[in-house]
C-alpha cells in the first residue's frame, strides 16, 4: 500500500467479468476495425437489426397502439409482475389458433424481449447438477445466461447436410438422468433453417422419450419463405410439455421496444406440477418488467396488424435470401450448405486453406471490417469455428453491395495458384 | 410411482422459492381478504403508486416526449446495453447541476427502474464474504435481492427519536473488513424523513473512515417539503465514492414505465479503478434494457418539464403529509414519531396493549383490509415488527376517508377500559 493512500474495501464481484464472448462484444471490436476514411457506407451483416432500413419499418398499427396507450394517461402505474391481463390473453389467444388445445393465459409471462425470456427460464432450470441440451450452431445468450448460473450446457448438433436439422442420435447419446430439456430455435438463427412437422414430431418424440422437456426459440415465428411452413412446437404439447419464447423483436421489426413473452404450452399440466411454473413466477416477480403501456397495448398490435405487413417483410426477406444465396456462389472462400429459408441469418463455410495470410473466422471478419466496411459475425460466437453467419435481413441494394465488396476481399486475399 | 405414469426429469429451480417476503405478496394477501360486498373504493395506503389519481398525474411534456420517440420510427432499433448516449448525457448533466465537479456520461447506466438499478448494484456486490449495510427500516427488495445473490446483509438501525438519522456508531460497530458499502434511501420510504447536509456528511465520512462507498437511493429526489432541503448524497463523492440510483418513477409520477438510472459519482476514480463499474456493465452487457424510444425520450423529459410540475405534486404531498399525521393522532393505537418531510410514506407505531384480539402487525392490516377495505403495510415487511407504513400519497380527500375508517377500526377494536 502506497503511503498516504487511502485503504478502501471494495471491489467488483470478478465472477460476471468471466461470462463468455457475447455478440456485443465482439460486434466492438469489428467496429473498431472500420476505417473512419472509407466513404462507403457501412454494411451491417453482423448484427439482425433491420428497423433503420425504410423496406423493414414496422407498421404504424403498432406504433399508434403504443402511443395512444401513453397518450391516455392511463397505464402510467406500476403493472403486475408477470403482465397484465388483457396482454396476456392476448399473446395466449394469438399462439392458441392452430392448436387442438388452449393455452390458458395463466401461463404466458411478458418479459423485456426474448432476451429476458431466456435469462428467466435459465435461471429457473439451473438447479446445482442439472444440465441442458443446446443446439450447435445456436443462439449465445443461451450459453452466456447457462454460465452466469452455472448450468451445465451439453451441445448436440445441427446437420448442414440434413437441412440443419437436429442430429437426434447425439441428442439421445448426450441426455442422462440430470438431463432437463432440450432447446431449438425455429426457425433457426444461426442457419436460416424451417423444421419440417415431422422433424419437430421427432424432437417431441425423443424428449417424450427421455422424459425431459422442449423449449423452442420462435422469435422468427411466421418468417418462413421456403417451401416448409412455420409450424410452431405447440403443437406437440400433447406429446411432451413445451415452453414458447417470443417476442414482438423479429416479427415486428421493433427490437428496441424489449417486448417479449414466455408461454407454457402445459394442456396435461406437467410444468405446473413439476414446480417450474411457480419458479418462473417467483423469479418474476424480483426482476425488472416491461413499461405497462406496451403490454397494454399489445393486444392492439396483435389484433390489428395487418397481414399484408408480414407478407411485405416475407417478400423482402425471400429476395434478400435469394440475393445472399447467389451472392456467395460467387465468393470461392465461402460455401453455404442450405439455402435460407427462414429467419434473418445463415451459415457458410469459410474455406481458409483457399486464402493467404488469413488465419481464422475472426482474422477474416477483422480483416473485412477494416478494408470493405461490411461486419460480419465469425462463427465461433454461435459455436462452429471458421464459419461465418450472415444477417441478409438488410435492404437488397445493401446486401448486394456488401456481398461485392466480400467478393473483392476474397480475391484480393485468394492464393494464387 | 404410479404404475403407467410417465416419469418427467425435470423440476423448478427450488432456491429460487425461498426469497424473502415481497411486498408485492403481502399486498396479495391484503386483497385477498378485501370485502367483495363493500361499496365503499378502496383505500390504498400500502403501495406507492399515485398515478392513478388526477392530482398526481404526469406531464404532458413527458407524454409528449414519448409519444414523439416511437412515433418517429427512428428508434425502433436495439439501444446499446448501458444506454443511448444522448439520455446518458442528460442525466449527467441533470444531477451535476449544485455539484463542484461534473459527472460523466460514462458513468451514467440506464436501468429498468430504480428496482433493477438494485438488481445491478447488489449483485455486482455479492462477491464470497462480503457483506453490506442496509437500514432498518428499509425498502425490502434490497434484502429479496442480497438474498438472491447470496450476500451478507447487516442492518443498522435508524431513530425514531432523532427523525430517523442513522445510528452511525451502529454503523461503525457493524462494519468489519468485509463491508463493502453503506446503503441509504433519502428522502426515505418508509419513514418519510429527509437527511440535513450535515447528517449526509457524517454518513460520508463514517464511510471513508471505514474504507466503505454509500450507495444513495434517490428515487424520491426533491421530494422534501417540509423544513429539510433535499441534498444529494452526490455532494460528498470528494469524501468517498458514491453511487447515486434513481428513476422517473417517483419525481415524474410513471413507475409504470420503468426507467431508472445508476450514476457512479467518483470524482477520484476510486470506483472505478476497484473494478466495480466494469462489472456493472458486464452485468448490464448480459441484462435486460430499457427501451430505446423511452431512453431517447429521457433528454427532452428532462429538459423541458417546468417547475410547476414538480411543485404542484410537492404541494398535494405537504397537504397529504398533514392530513396524515393529523389522522394519525386521532388513533389511539398508533403514534407517529415524526411528521413526514418527504416521500411518499411514513412509519407508525402500533400500540397492541391498547386492542382486543389483534396479535400484530399483519393481523391489524389483515383485518383492517377485511372490515374497512383500507390497505396498510405492516412493518415487518419493512423491517420493524408491530409498526405500520402508511403511504399518504393518494388524492387528499381519499387519505382522509382512509384515515377516518382506520379510526373507526382503531375505536371497534379498542379494549375496553
Ligand atoms: C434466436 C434468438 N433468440 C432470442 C433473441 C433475442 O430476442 P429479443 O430481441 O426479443 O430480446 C434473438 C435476437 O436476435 C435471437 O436471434
Ligand atoms: C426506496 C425505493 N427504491 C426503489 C424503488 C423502486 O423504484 P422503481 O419504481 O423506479 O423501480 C422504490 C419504489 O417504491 C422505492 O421506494
Amino acid at each position: 500500500m502506497e503511503p498516504g493512500k487511502k485503504k478502501w474495501r471494495f471491489r467488483g464481484n470478478r465472477e460476471l467479468n468471466s461470462a463468455a464472448i457475447t455478440v456485443h462484444g465482439v460486434m466492438e471490436m469489428l467496429m473498431e476495425k472500420i476505417n473512419k476514411d472509407d466513404n462507403r457506407p457501412i454494411i451491417p451483416l453482423a448484427r439482425t437489426d433491420p428497423s433503420t432500413f425504410a423496406c423493414f419499418r414496422t407498421t404504424p398499427v403498432a406504433v399508434d397502439a403504443v402511443a395512444e396507450a401513453v397518450q391516455s394517461f392511463e397505464f402510467n402505474g406500476y403493472p403486475n409482475t408477470v403482465g397484465v391481463v388483457s396482454a396476456r390473453r392476448a399473446i395466449a389467444e394469438y399462439l392458441s389458433h392452430n392448436l387442438l388445445y388452449e393455452i390458458s393465459p395463466e401461463n404466458v409471462y411478458l418479459t423485456i424481449g426474448c432476451t429476458q425470456a431466456i435469462e428467466i427460464i435459465v435461471s429457473v432450470l439451473a438447479y446445482p447438477g442439472a444440465n441442458i441440451l443446446l443446439p450447435r450452431p445456436g443462439y449465445p445468450h443461451y450459453e452466456t445466461r447457462a454460465d452466469f448460473s452455472n448450468l451445465e450446457v451439453r451441445h448436440f448438433d445441427l446437420l448442414p447436410e440434413k437441412a440443419w436439422e437436429v442430429d437426434l442420435d447425439s441428442v439421445e447419446a448426450l441426455a442422462d438422468r440430470n438431463t432437463t430439456a432440450i432447446f431449438i430455435i425455429n426457425p433457426g438463427n444461426p442457419c436460416g433453417n424451417v423444421f419440417t412437422f415431422q422433424h419437430l414430431k421427432k424432437i417431441a418424440e425423443t424428449a417424450r422419450k427421455l422424459g425431459i422437456f422442449v423449449i423452442s426459440d420462435e422469435v422468427y415465428a411466421g418468417q418462413a419463405f421456403g417451401s416448409n411452413p412455420f409450424v410452431s412446437m405447440a403443437e406437440f404439447a400433447t406429446i411432451v410439455p413445451v415452453i414458447i419464447l417470443g417476442s414482438l423483436s423479429k416479427q415486428w421489426v421493433v427490437p428496441g421496444w424489449r417486448f417479449g413473452w414466455i408461454v407454457a404450452c402445459d394442456p396435461n399440466a406437467i410444468l405446473q406440477q413439476s414446480g417450474i411454473l411457480e419458479c418462473i413466477k417467483n423469479y418474476i416477480d424480483i426482476s425488472a418488467n416491461p413499461p405497462t403501456f406496451l403490454q397494454e397495448a399489445l393486444p392492439q398490435i396483435l389484433e390489428k396488424t395487418r397481414s399484408e405487413f408480414f407478407s411485405n417483410i416475407l417478400h423482402v426477406l425471400r429476395e434478400d435470401a435469394q440475393i445472399c444465396y447467389d451472392g456467395i456462389k460467387e465468393i470461392g472462400c465461402l460455401t453455404c450448405p442450405h439455402k435460407p429459408e427462414g429467419s434473418m441469418t445463415v451459415m457458410v463455410k469459410l474455406n481458409l486453406s483457399l486464402l493467404e495470410g488469413i488465419s481464422d473466422d475472426m482474422d477474416f471478419c477483422l480483416k473485412l471490417a477494416k478494408e470493405e466496411s461490411v461486419t460480419v459475425l465469425p462463427g465461433f460466437v454461435v459455436g462452429l469455428k471458421n464459419w461465418l453467419r450472415i444477417t441478409f435481413a438488410i435492404d437488397p441494394s445493401s446486401l448486394d453491395d456488401g456481398l461485392k465488396r466480400m467478393k473483392a476481399f476474397h480475391e484480393r486475399h485468394a492464393k494464387k495458384l
